[in-house]
C-alpha cells in the first residue's frame, strides 16, 4: 500500500488508471521475473471467492476437482495438430532435470487437454464410466511475447479447467451450454459484470475444438474482454488419443468431449469496469472484506463509548455473516483511513463519532457513490444488508447500462471504420460467413468478430465488407 | 475403479499392498510421465478438506493467502549458499519460452524462499509493515531420481508454503511454534495420527533455516515419515536479500524469517496408518463422504418404502452437515457396493433392508471395525453423529498406541542395530550431539536422527555411538 492515492483519472489516460490501481490497491505487483506477476491477498481473496462461488455450482452437477501433472510431452501437445499449432509458439519448455538433459522436453501446460485426455483413454471403457466431468483450479504459462498487463495478459496466470467425456453429441452440447449459463450466472450475478453470450467464428475458436462459445464484456475504453469461454471438442481428440467406449449397443464409440475455462483475468474485468478515480470498488458478493468500521475519535468525546459501539456493530455483522473489520489502528487519522479502504474498494464504510453516539446512529459510506446516510444503531444491521445488495445490484445496473451504450449497429463499412474509431465498443453489423472478410477486417482495422450470438437477428445489409448476401448480425470489436 | 479389491495383505507386502490401495481405491493414478502422478477426485476431496481445515487456522491468526510466481531466476537462488547447494540437484530447469532460449534459465520453484523474499525486500520499510504473515497453496517441483510413490515421493506434489517476517527473534520463535501447533492439531485431530515433535539436527535442517521444527509420525512398517516442518530462518535470507526495516528506535534492523509447509504426502501417510486390507480407512472428520446408505431390495419386498426411508436418512443427516450419499444404483448389488464404498474408505455405511424396514430400524456398518449396530430410525441421526466421533477418536486411539507400541529406548549400538533390524520404528538413544556420530550411523545402518525433542530427557548412557558424554536422549529411525 502506497501512502498516495490514485493520481490518475480513469477518464484521462484509462491504461496508466489500471495500472496505479492494481499496484496501489495491493490487488497486486510486478514479480521479479519478465512477465509475470504476484497475486497479493486481495486479488488472491478474491480469487478463492470466485473458487467458493464456481466451486458449489459445479460441484451441484456432479462435477469434481482434480490434479493433473503440470508437465506435458512435446509428443501429446503434438497429437492434435491444430491445438499444437495453437499453443506451440508460447510454450515454455523444461529441457533439464538436475544435472541431466532430458530425454523429451515437456511443455509446462498451456492447458491441459492432452495429457487428460491421453489419460480418459485408460480409465474409459463401458458406457457405465460416463459422463467423465472433471475440473482443475491449477496455474497456466503461456510465453507471452506481446506487452504483459497484471491480471490481463502475464506468462503465469491462474484457472480452473473443466474437462468432460459424453457418451453422444447431445450430452455434450448440453453440457457446453450449462457451463456457459454458470459463467454467465457468475459474471453478471456475483462480479456484476454484464455479458454477452455466443459462439466464435471457425476463426477464433480453441485450437482442436469443434466450436467454442464464449462470454464477452465490454470495457470503459470500448474495447472487448473475452471473460471465458466453453468449448465442444467433439470427436477430434476422442479420436487422436484413442478414446472410445463399449456403447449398451455393444458396440464401440468415440467419446464426445467438452473442455471450458475462466482466469483471474475475472479479476482484471473487475477492476476495469467497477473501479473509478478513487481506485478499487469491488462488488458486495465477491468482497473479501464487505465492511470497514472506522471509529471516529475526538478530542474530549467519549472515544471508549465508540470504541464499545464499534464493537458491538461489527459483532452483529459478524453474526450475519458479513465479513467486516474494525479499523482500529491508533498510528492513523480517520482520514487516511478512508482513503486506503477506498483505495480497496470495500462496498461500505461505517462510521462512528461523538455525533453518532450521541444520536444512537450509525454513518453508513457507500464506496460506489460516496452517498452517506445515518441509520439508528438498532437498524443497522438490516440497513447495512439492504445497503450491500442494493450496492450490488446498482453496480450491475450501471453496467448493463455502459455495454447497452457501447454497442453499436451499423449498416456499412464506412460506418464500421467510423464507429470504431470514435467510440469503440461492440460493432454489430452483417456478415457473409466468410473467413476472408472477416479476416480482411482484421486487418485492416484490429477488431475481430467477438461472437456470433445465440439469439440470431435476420441481417439489416448484405455483408459490410464483400456486399455479398449476408447471413447474420455479428459482435465485432478490438479486444484484449 | 477396478471391478477387483485389494489382493496384498497389509502385513504381508506393506509397499504392494500400498500401491494397490492406491490406485484401486481410485485416490490416484500414475501419470503418462516418469515419477509424475494424478491426483484423482478421492485424494483431491481429502486435499480440498486439508485447505479448509489449515486456512480456518492460519486466517484466524492473521495469515493471507497469496500466489507468488511459479519460476525463479538460477540467480536468485543461487544468493543463499546453502539453500542453493540444497536444492539444485533436484531442480527442473525452464531454458526455452516458444522457439527461443532464455536468457537465464528458471528454475520450476522446489520452494519459494528466494523469490518471496526478494519482493518482502521491496514491501518491508518500517516497523509498521511487520510482521507480514502469508501463504500460499501451490504446485512443487523436485526433480526425484529415487524411485517415486504416488503422495510419497513425485517429481511433482502439492502443498503450502507459508513465509513470515517478524521484526524480532521471540516474534520469529512463537510463529515457529505457534504454526507447529497448528500442524499436530490438524495431524492428530483431524487426521488421526499422532506425531512426536522436536528440533532437527544441523544435518537434517532445512536448507538456510537456522533451526527446523518437525512433526513426525511412524508408519506400519515401521518407517518414519516426516509430516510437516516449521522453521526459522534466522536472518540469513535477510541478509542475502537486504530485507530491513526502519524500527520504532529509528534505527535499521534485518527481519526474522520463518517458513513452514506440508504436502500432499499427509494423504499417503493417511493411506498407511489408517488403511487394511480391504482399502482406505479415511477419518470422518476428513472424510469427503461419511456416509454411504445402500439399500437392499428383495424380491416380493416393498422397494419403493425402502427407497423412500433410505431419501429420509440422507435428507435428514445432510441437514446435519453430514456428508451423505445414496448409492442407487442399479446396475450394481448390494454387495459389491460394500466392497466398493470399504475400498474407498467411507466411515459408515447405512443399510436398509426389508428387515430393517419392518422393524423401523437401519443397520450401521464401521468401515474401521466393521462392527454391525441395529438402531431405530428416530435415533439413526444421533447415532451416526456419535459413531463419527467415535470412529474418529478410535483411530487415533490406535494409531497412539502403534506409536507407543513402536518406540524402542536402547542403551547400546549392538541394541540400536538389533532394534532397527527386527522392529523399526523409533529408537531412543543417548547422543554426544556431534554430526559426526549421526553421519556414521547413517552411514553403516541408513536410519537418522528424526528429531531432537521438545520434552527433553536425562540421558540414561554416554553417546551410544562413540561413548563420549551424551548430551540428550533424541529419536532414529529409518524414514521415506
Amino acid at each position: 500500500m502506497s501512502d498516495i492515492g490514485v493520481t490518475v483519472k480513469k477518464n484521462e489516460n484509462f491504461s496508466e488508471w489500471y495500472t496505479e490501481v492494481v499496484l496501489k490497491s495491493g490487488l497486486a505487483d510486478y514479480a521479479p521475473i519478465k512477465g509475470c506477476m504476484i497475486f497479493r491477498e486481495l486479488s488472491y481473496a478474491i480469487w478463492e471467492k470466485i473458487q467458493e462461488i464456481f466451486n458449489k455450482k459445479i460441484k451441484a452437477t456432479g462435477h469434481k476437482n482434480v490434479y493433473f501433472p503440470m508437465f506435458i510431452p512435446e509428443s501429446f501437445l503434438k497429437k492434435e495438430a491444430e491445438h499444437f499449432a495453437g499453443f506451440v509458439p508460447e510454450v515454455a519448455w523444461v529441457t533439464q532435470g538436475g544435472d541431466s538433459p532430458l530425454e523429451e522436453k515437456l511443455a509446462v501446460r498451456p492447458t491441459s487437454e492432452t495429457i487428460i485426455y491421453a489419460t480418459y483413454a485408460k480409465w474409459i471403457r463401458s458406457w457405465r464410466d460416463l459422463p467423465i466431468k472433471l475440473n482443475q483450479w491449477c496455474n497456466i504459462v503461456r510465453w507471452e511475447t506481446k506487452a504483459t498487463k497484471p491480471f490481463l495478459r502475464t506468462r503465469e496466470f491462474l484457472w480452473q479447467e473443466g474437462h468432460t467425456a459424453h457418451a453422444t453429441k447431445e450430452d455434450s452440447d448440453k453440457e457446453v451450454m450449462d457451463i456457459l449459463n454458470e459463467y454467465r450466472d457468475l459474471m453478471e450475478s456475483y462480479l456484476a459484470i454484464p455479458v454477452l453470450v455466443g459462439v466464435k467464428t471457425d476463426n477464433e475458436k480453441f485450437a482442436g475444438a469443434l466450436y467454442t462459445t464464449t462470454l464477452e464484456a465490454i470495457m470503459p475504453d470500448g474495447k472487448a474482454l473475452q471473460m471465458g469461454t466453453s468449448h465442444n471438442l467433439g470427436q477430434n481428440f476422442a479420436k487422436v488419443f484413442d478414446i472410445k467406449y463399449i456403447g449398451e449397443d455393444e458396440k464401440e464409440h468415440y467419446v464426445w468431449q467438452t473442455s471450458w475455462g475462466i482466469s483471474t483475468r475475472l479479476i482484471g474485468a473487475l477492476v476495469m469496469v467497477h473501479g473509478d478515480d478513487k481506485g478499487l470498488v469491488i462488488p458486495p458478493k465477491v468482497a473479501p472484506i464487505q465492511v470497514v468500521i472506522v471509529p471516529i475519535p475526538y478530542k474530549g468525546a467519549d472515544s471508549a463509548a465508540i470504541m464499545a459501539k464499534a464493537k458491538e456493530v461489527r459483532e452483529k455483522l459478524v453474526e450475519k455473516g458479513i465479513t467486516t473489520i474494525l479499523d482500529d489502528r491508533e498510528e492513523y487519522t480517520p482520514g487516511w483511513k478512508f482513503n486506503e479502504w477506498e483505495l480497496k474498494g470495500v462496498p461500505i464504510r461505517v462510521e462512528i463519532g461523538p455525533r453518532d453516539l450521541k444520536q444512537e446512529q450509525v454513518t453508513l459510506a457507500r464506496r460506489d457513490t460516496y452517498q452517506k446516510t445515518a441509520v439508528k444503531l438498532d437498524d443497522a444491521v438490516h440497513a447495512i444488508e439492504k445497503l450491500l445488495e442494493e450496492i450490488q445490484n446498482s453496480l450491475y445496473a450501471k453496467a448493463k447500462a455502459a455495454l447497452a451504450e457501447k454497442i453499436t449497429t451499423v449498416s456499412s463499412y464506412n460506418e464500421f471504420q467510423w464507429t470504431l474509431e470514435a467510440k469503440g465498443g461492440f460493432i454489430k453489423a452483417a456478415w457473409c460467413g466468410h473467413s476472408r472478410c472477416e479476416e480482411k477486417i482484421k486487418e485492416e482495422t484490429g477488431a475481430t468478430i467477438r461472437l456470433r450470438p445465440f439469439e440470431k437477428e435476420p441481417p439489416i445489409t448484405d455483408c459490410i465488407y464483400c456486399g455479398a448476401k449476408a447471413v447474420e448480425m455479428v459482435y465485432f470489436a478490438r479486444s484484449y
